[in-house]
């Protein structure tokens, strides 16, 4: 095993995301990056990761680093705020940290999203490593530098384009990792598949039991390809001004759900919501075929993932405005993302209000 | 008149700053840069700007963007907080600013460095322009990307490098500019000429008298030897990780002051008092002769700077202890800018507690 994946940023090389089977090889990843054993090292985990992996990670690092602290904050989208940044700060300042020391994030998009963009704006940016513990976080947060927090009552308001220096995935932790938020992290890879590679998406339906089981070197298959998909993509639109939005398919309704539904469903069943509606988008307005539509819905509830919602305490028009209000406008419209085939995406701003109307009513 | 000076970053042309006598070819300067007319304009100023430019400003842009809006904020380095940056996001936010408008920084260093950091973190980096109304900011601040804010009691302690698109420089407002604003712009450009280039010292020498009854072409001429100074370090260096650092001297001690007076001296006046103490020592540790130490605080003195503390409110030690605090310490030991001869300066380790505390001392 142990594959590796280079990333660039802006034409040059960037940062390897590793995969890996155990933290076995991570001392040895962070030591080639050059760090001395003086530096200082901040771990930031949340409440369900830190009890199962801070210390196996601690231990991996306490050979070369002496002067090691971590920081563990309540799980859940809650934390995901200016405030917990500042308590961020307010350790690396108590604890002496300056430019050349490294944070860490262990954990889920929250704890690498917040971490980011904590190690980027802390002395105007330190350097720091991701180490993903969820799916979705493997093979798509931790990727491409997009770091952010809410503020007050709105998402990823604040945030940087800032690069990891390092991506470390170890699978195994996908063993534990609870099933809803293994099927959470199949509808990113579900959508990689089908704005992308419509042969990687065959190959998922192909392995769905290998998948379900979690069989290691089907995992690392799975992750591989969707981590080099998602490469592709922001290596060559880093900072969405083009292709990258293609990544949005199925979050513009995605998102709307998910804040309606106060972050109760999961990011990754949000988005598997939101392909349903762009899917049938897709083929009422471009050249989506029915059969592909079917295809898909079938795949997302293979992965246990919903196709419309259950007794949702909002109304498709809410669905609607709350759409329009999503920062994926543009000038008054809405950027939509369509499917053109499996395998191919496409940005839209042509839908009317009624279109998108009717895209979000096969979902109640 | 009229002149440009090009930065580049990280080897490629990056913003112009434009050195002008009125706001006339602001509009076309911005235009140049591509914003539709539909894009909005939110203009950050603060008290003691915003009444003698705002509207000026305003009006040299209303032809082109219709929608523009503004953000005064209490003047003073007791803004320059995360809090306030809070202000300008809610403010971006209640005016549905998206990715593709601007922001413009119309004031000194503190509103320079805070739009800066809100335009690096609002959605992740929207585009800023500099307009620096102080010296200070026109010579330094507004030059090289570095923007930031004070966190808790701490200075500087969050921020991001972050380029501006465009400093647009209006040499007139130097005209309503505060005496003691004037000599604190003039203590970074004196600083200059020591680090970088002793013909440039030697002119400013020359031309005191022109400086100091402010006549614009002189003022033009300096403002553009210094800015090119600036420029040429940055460029080498955009993130500090050497040469940078010899813009800090002056620096080390000079923050140390400017933080126990609780900034009740301004900062240019912090900085000369830190160069006396710095090129005293850079005579008793160094190659730096007595006689450009004598010359060095006989133009400090000519422009009205201070040579020594007027009853400071705090003894030698406490400055040493804060030295010992600052930020630029680097594991363990302080980094000190000393000069080898006017124009030519380097950074040490090596300076112990006590002969730092022999520097201090001058001052009192």
């Amino acid at each position: 095993m142990s594959r590796r994946i280079p990333v660039s940023y802006e034409g040059s090389p960037c940062y390897e995301i590793y995969l890996e089977q155990d933290f076995g090889r991570l001392l040895s990843c962070i030591q080639a990056l050059g760090y001395a054993p003086g530096r200082r090292v901040c771990i930031v985990s949340d409440t369900h990761v830190a009890p199962l992996y801070l210390e196996e990670v601690i231990d991996a690092l306490r050979p070369h680093f002496s002067l090691y602290t971590s920081l563990v904050f309540e799980a859940g989208e809650a934390s995901k705020h200016t405030g917990t940044v500042g308590h961020v700060y307010e350790h690396l300042i108590s604890n002496q940290f300056d430019r050349k020391d490294l944070l860490i994030a262990l954990g889920g998009g929250v704890v690498g999203d917040l971490t980011g963009f904590a190690a980027a704006t802390y002395l105007r940016g330190i350097d720091f490593i991701q180490i993903p513990t969820s799916l979705l976080a493997q093979v798509d947060s931790s990727i491409g530098g997009k770091t952010g927090v809410d503020f007050l009552q709105y998402k990823n308001m604040v945030g940087a384009f800032y690069m990891p220096r390092l991506v470390y995935i170890n699978l195994s932790v996908l063993h534990s990792l609870p099933r809803e938020q293994m099927a959470s992290g199949m509808g990113e890879i579900l959508k990689h598949g089908q704005i992308q590679d419509a042969a990687y998406f065959q190959w998922l339906i192909a392995h769905q039991n290998a998948i379900l089981k979690k069989e290691l070197p089907v995992l690392e298959e799975m992750v591989y390809g969707s981590c080099r998909i998602k490469r592709d993509v922001v290596q060559r639109d880093p900072k969405e001004q083009g292709e990258r939005a293609l990544l949005n398919f199925g979050h513009t309704i995605g998102h709307a759900i998910e804040k309606l539904s106060d972050f109760s469903l999961l990011h990754g069943e949000c988005v598997a919501l939101g392909m349903v509606a762009a899917a049938e988008l897709s083929c009422r307005y471009g050249s989506y075929s029915r059969e592909d539509c079917q295809k898909l819905r079938e795949a997302l509830s293979a992965f246990q993932l919903p196709l419309r919602l259950t007794e949702p305490a909002f109304s498709p028009e809410q669905v609607l405005a709350a759409t329009r209000l999503d920062k994926k406008m543009d000038g008054g419209c809405v950027k939509f993302i369509l499917l053109r085939r499996p395998g191919e995406a496409y940005i839209t701003r042509e839908l009317s209000d009624e279109q998108i109307l009717e895209g979000i009513c096969c979902l109640f």
